[in-house]
């Protein structure tokens, strides 16, 4: 098998962070080679980009936003991704494409046709592998943003912004199930592992159940 | 006739900053309302991307490079360059697009129809009105750029990067004669003045000859 390459995503307070330590323990129990990286980052100038995009105090529009957030992947991509695959590294990226669909697409209105144009422009027909979509209602989402201390550019937006981010999520998975795992977040942490685990060992058919 | 976006462009070396001062004069005279701006650059996130983009030190592969630019341009475009025009001032731009063409086409290697669909996505059919294309020979160039302090990460390419892009300038000149007014820089100050300003005068019927 040529080394994967796994997407997570989902709305702010999905329940992403937690799931990528158990992500991180599948594979190292199975002691298969993987790199873990995130978007927007993941290179040195893609932190800088980072750092402009997430901070409350930047004036960017709709379309510059999504132009850097493209820019910064295609530095990822090259720099970090591809490199890693080619190499039989299995790559997990906390975010990647499809959160430009879902935060600049479904959240701010940008059209989906303008996106794909950026996506094949910057990827040709590169995609993922595997894509682990965490999905927790509205309420709970917000509930947990609200515990942290100080909100990003992104998570200062208000409920109806997450509630097109989220349509706009599992509208894309609808549309591909054959890539997508929709992992429902809103249980406990051992079910939401469970659920987790079985979506990697079957993509690798890597044990029975 | 409506506010004019005019563009000042050429290979390092070849005079912009010495006929930008020739230009303001022009329309100081004339009391007519400009806004100078700049490239990449003229916004507080594109002048962020200018840090990052001219630093030596940046490691950036091409299409992000190129991405970069574009995602700078549509910002100057939103905040600075359409709004600027809506009121009635001319804008007068030291760069634009023709250098993505120049520097990331001809100079890198970057196919023209790839720097295309970036144009028409972050620009739909919006062009100058005019373009002054310094040009002078590559020596004269690398002469001037020579005696820089400090050499920017476009100015520390070799002499055979700057033949390619004087090219690509001079290629896009001549396809579209009707937007292009192309200055021999490589002559004494007075006379490269007194075409720049034949040139303004030409494009605003302002004066006569």
């Amino acid at each position: 098998m040529k080394a994967q390459f796994i997407t997570l995503d989902g709305i702010d307070g999905a329940g992403k962070s937690t799931n990528l330590a158990v992500i991180r323990n599948w594979f190292e129990e199975r002691k298969l080679p993987v790199l873990f990286t995130r978007e927007p980052g993941g290179t040195p100038i893609g932190e800088a980009l980072r750092a402009l995009l997430l901070n409350p105090a930047t004036k960017v529009s709709l379309h510059t936003e999504t132009l850097l957030m493209f820019a910064a992947r295609r530095q990822h991509l090259e720099e970090v991704i591809l490199p890693a695959l080619e190499q039989g590294v299995h790559v997990v990226s906390d975010r990647f494409t499809d959160a430009t669909f879902a935060y600049q697409g479904g959240g701010r209105g940008l059209d989906f046709k303008q996106i794909e144009i950026l996506e094949n422009w910057v990827q040709q027909d590169f995609r993922p592998d595997l894509t682990l979509l965490m999905d927790v209602p509205l309420e709970v989402s917000m509930a947990r943003i609200s515990q942290t201390r100080e909100k990003d550019r992104f998570e200062q937006e208000q409920a109806d912004f997450f509630t097109r981010v989220r349509a706009a999520y599992l509208h894309r998975a609808a549309a591909a199930p054959e890539r997508y795992a929709v992992v429902d977040g809103n249980r406990d942490l051992a079910a939401v592992r469970a659920d987790v685990e079985a979506v990697l060992c079957r993509h690798f058919q890597a044990c029975a159940y």
